[in-house]
């Protein structure tokens, strides 16, 4: 294995990291916190390893699958640790996996917190965890490819390992022109939400937060009701941005270009809408005679389903409390999350469609045992690896996810907080039901549990392999085989 | 398709069941209880349906996968619908959805019950519930095939329709020797499992019974608290004779050859106790504190081991009261299941291998992107066509599982209940947690969800396929238009 361009990339990483943490320690000059002291010296620390990481050049740009696989997984580690330094020595959050988890969640997009008044933090602290969320929501790498340049065709293996769904989020033929578009669009979305916010009278500071953690279907919130205080307007503004978030990218760069129709007849983005729709449906029905009038029905129904759909995991209502019907409807829409190529979790609509197409072909298979027919999305039909790709991706993640829940399952919490504590954590969306449910928080569960929550949440945003690739001995211990020969041969 | 054979099948079902139903009538002649006499109507109505069924001779012999598939699936529901009939006209079970639901719970040998007091039946309705599960437990096609001559090399799909797990229960080249020979080990051990009982002083009503129904891995008991009142050595025979009857039946048939080594190695056998070893183990630490002794603990663990993944659903323990890590270990052996070739149901443990194997797979193709690898079972690669069955299957399974639970939450009862509910089951096994847990049963749900859940226990019992393609327009629809066509020609 490349290990020399793995550590060029993580130093790469970790000056970014620096770079970023700079504007917390603004916010804290702008409101006279103390507490910026050590986001200034977090700065001083990731751009010291970091351009200790630099000093070697590496031997060759290119890598390969497995490369990128590792050198992404072990960014979003290395991240997480120098990402929660300030939160802990700071003591805003006195013990170390509770950072880890906290900032974990940030950077996956996730969204779940151990914090129990979100509200006592200091704003420094309230704008790292948003835009620890915007960072993770389109990815650190996608960033870097975006900016640096980083020579090689290859490093189209990064961007891969990083992007969510089964195919690659590449819009135009060079990897950086992408990479770059992409940035340009969540950017620009991400402004206007707060402009439109401002409209509505949400103070700047709630706006920018909002707008980070909406962007990146993140779902941090700065206030402990999350978004339950704001007007309607507000409410609705979030409703709409978590939605067009979860939208595939490409959406939207088919979108810029005027090619509307195209846009809008990709199949996933329509069968995102035919879910969002008629999970709305249900609940707005189903808890009807529990609201105040249809239109607070409508409005309570439409935030929630955005935000699970979209793994966002803002609250405007506490839905633990709904009828069974709509908390199961909740818990399946967590499951489905949103487009491939959108900054949204879960299993993703267009994996749920190849999923559903294998089986009824095989249905058709028992009819006519001799044809063979391939599986069609969008008229063209797909790559048997895709569509195995995607029948392995929801095998794996059914036996993370079983393994998980009877991992926290020691701790003795009922099987509702630890069924939908592991939902909310793999599919990134952060609230679950019972003892995690969106007024509760994950700070009751064990360090042991909290790990395995961590472990969840990488795994759901880096899509399982990346992730597991790392835990596989051939990865290492081939890497050391091949050092020993190499040796052997100089001797 | 060819019907007429379909239709001669159902014929020999039906006066099947018809001689079947005798037992019960006996039943109730050496108890003097008059609900006989509706057992001795049911026996004439189905001897005259199933004769009616058979005047037309079949124009072939040759049927496909199809027409096996069609042809189960259709016998097990017009069997149900048949086998009912007593239990609903003699008012024993007052209402038709019940009394299909305790027969489709029968026959599938799943053990879900309906009943608040089994314990009123009568002597024949109590004996007429056990043999539905000794006939499903190995298969009412199974049983044709062994004592039919049904001639046609093609009715290997008959058996392939209804045999349990991955890969077809032939056992002998001849199917009809195949068959006979599984009903002949089924038949010993069940006669071995009654003796046993009698020596630990069971009633001879309740050691048949109870012998039916462990070696189906039904779980329809005699008494309201399933096997909880009898003596330790009956526990114990009982789990015995359960994880036996989880075993599958081709280790029997090379133990009985004399190939003790083979049956040994067998893959699938020495995981299958891999997860009972485990499974006991943890239970039996996690409960040790709530029990008069290491031996009761260990008996209960055992017992509720054996039971929940076999798929049997007796319970001399109300494990709905266990700790959370218990209750999950439980939930999660109910969907392992049995080895495939055997009597028990759940997904089997050979997929789950499978699966775990095509997931390890995955992973080593992100490390060696260029090289393919062959998964192994008892070391000879396996078709790639069973692997991509088994994921196949499990994608369907999760996929009826979810929209189950999705169609039973209309109920709004707790998500435990749902939840364990469908699980208990598409899985057959019975008692589930919360309101379906082993001391409560499945009256509560409304008609709607009942029949839900009557589609999960076929479904789960003809191995998903079989079933669904009864809803497959093109099976109906091409016949017809292959009528029209032939109709055509001959004007």
């Amino acid at each position: 294995m490349n290990y020399s361009i793995i550590i060029s990339i993580l130093g790469y990483v970790l000056k970014l990291e620096g770079i970023l943490m700079l504007i917390p320690c603004v916010t804290a000059a702008i409101y006279r916190e103390k507490e910026g002291l050590y986001y200034l010296l977090a700065v001083a620390l990731c751009l010291f390893v970091g351009f200790l990481f630099s000093i070697r050049k590496p031997r060759s740009n290119v890598f390969y699958l497995k490369e990128g696989c590792v050198a992404t997984a072990s960014s979003w580690i290395i991240m997480s640790i120098f990402g929660c330094f300030p939160l802990w020595i700071s003591g805003e959050i006195p013990s170390f996996t509770d950072a880890m988890f906290e900032t974990i969640s940030g950077f996956t997009t996730t969204g779940a917190t151990i914090l129990n008044d979100v509200e006592s933090l200091s704003h420094c602290a309230l704008l790292w965890r948003s835009l620890t969320q915007w960072i993770g929501g389109m990815g650190v790498l996608v960033f870097l490819l975006a900016v640096l340049p980083l020579a090689g065709g290859s490093n189209i293996n990064l961007m891969r390992a990083e992007s969510p769904g089964p195919s690659v989020g590449k819009l135009v033929p060079k990897v950086r022109s992408s990479a770059r578009l992409l940035y340009v669009i969540y950017f620009g979305m991400t402004i206007a939400e707060i402009i439109l916010l401002l409209i509505g009278k949400m103070p700047l500071f709630d706006a920018i937060n909002t707008s980070f953690t909406t962007a990146s279907t993140g779902g941090f919130g700065v206030k402990a009701d999350s978004l339950t205080s704001y007007s309607p307007y507000i409410q609705w503004i979030v409703t709409i941005f978590m939605i067009a978030f979860g939208v595939n990218f490409n959406a939207y760069y088919l979108l810029f270009f005027g090619n509307v129709k195209k846009a809008l007849k990709t199949e996933e983005v329509r069968y995102y809408f035919a879910f969002i729709i008629g999970g709305v449906a249900i609940i707005f029905f189903n808890i009807l005679h529990l609201s105040e009038n249809a239109f607070d029905a409508l409005t309570k129904a439409a935030f929630q389903v955005g935000s699970v759909m979209t793994s966002t995991g803002f609250a405007t209502a506490n839905f633990d409390l709904w009828p069974q019907l709509s908390k199961t409807v909740i818990l399946i829409l967590m499951f489905i999350g949103a487009c491939a190529g959108s900054t949204g979790g879960g299993i993703k609509v267009s994996r749920i469609l190849i999923l559903v197409k294998a089986v009824k072909n095989e249905l058709y298979s028992y009819i006519h045992p001799k044809s063979i027919r391939k599986i069609n999305m969008e008229t063209k039909p797909l790559d048997t690896e895709i569509v195995h790709s995607a029948n392995i991706y929801f095998i794996t993640f059914v036996l993370i996810f079983v393994i998980s829940v009877f991992a926290i399952s020691f701790d003795e919490r009922d099987f509702v907080t630890n069924f939908s504590a592991v939902t909310a954590t793999i599919n990134n969306t952060g609230p679950g039901l019972s003892g995690v449910g969106p007024m509760e928080n994950f700070s009751t569960f064990s360090p042991f549990s909290k790990y395995v929550l961590m472990f969840d949440m990488l795994a759901g945003r880096l899509e399982l392999f990346p992730l597991l690739i790392l835990f596989h001995p051939q990865v290492w211990f081939n890497a050391f085989h091949r050092k020993k020969g190499r040796k052997g041969k100089k001797a």
